[in-house]
């Protein structure tokens, strides 16, 4: 088995719309959004607090799968790196962590703070920070 | 699309064969193994250096999908928890994040410590730690 498949569990809601607004990570952003999560998989929530700090994982959809080599945040002064060694969006499975803040829950609908992931983002995984 | 398609990326290389043997998580581990990167993805490891602490993403192949509401570390008298409060290896999209530290790169075979993921656990992605 060489390839897997992912199930979309939810969708973020963000004012983010394009890569120039998005700030460089989370730990430079203090911009608010909602986790979108979807009914059938609600119930895996149980245990998630406001107040409390979570790793949110995307499936960054819009970004190229087909490089191995890129530019950092797309300055080309800084030469070629190995996507491995970055935090490219640009890689063969354009996955994003991000450590938000929880500040409510309502049902299906996380509010959290420190996205730097676009408005429509597919979300794929939830955990406990450690 | 609800749906997207992982490719592997390699495969590890450890003495940890059973979940029995697994150190609770990467930062309870000193084990050391080797992350074997499959050559058509062997570019993107450029600049990553022994010394250097990466993120490693593993797609746990043998974990159960079908679960939202799960015991921690299948302790029943902790009572069910919604896995997404959780760093469970059951869950919908059953992958696993590891802060690892590079030994040594020859090629494409990265040796690194802290190590709590099973022998023969497929790699999906390697980032830069922030």
């Amino acid at each position: 088995m060489e390839q897997a498949k992912l199930q979309f569990i939810g969708i973020l809601h963000s004012d983010i719309t394009s890569r120039m607004d998005a700030p460089r990570n989370y730990t430079h952003s203090n911009k608010i959004g909602t986790l979108e999560i979807y009914p059938e998989f609600q119930e895996g929530l149980d245990g998630i607090k406001a107040g409390q700090a979570i790793v949110v994982l995307f499936w960054l959809h819009q970004a190229s799968r087909d490089s191995l080599m890129i530019y950092p945040r797309g300055d080309k002064s800084r030469g070629l790196h190995g996507t491995f060694s970055t935090r490219s969006p640009i890689r063969p499975n354009p996955i994003a962590i991000s450590e938000l803040n929880v500040l409510s829950i309502t049902d299906n609908q996380l509010e959290v703070s420190g996205l730097d992931i676009l408005n429509g983002t597919p979300i794929i995984d939830i955990k406990k920070k450690i």
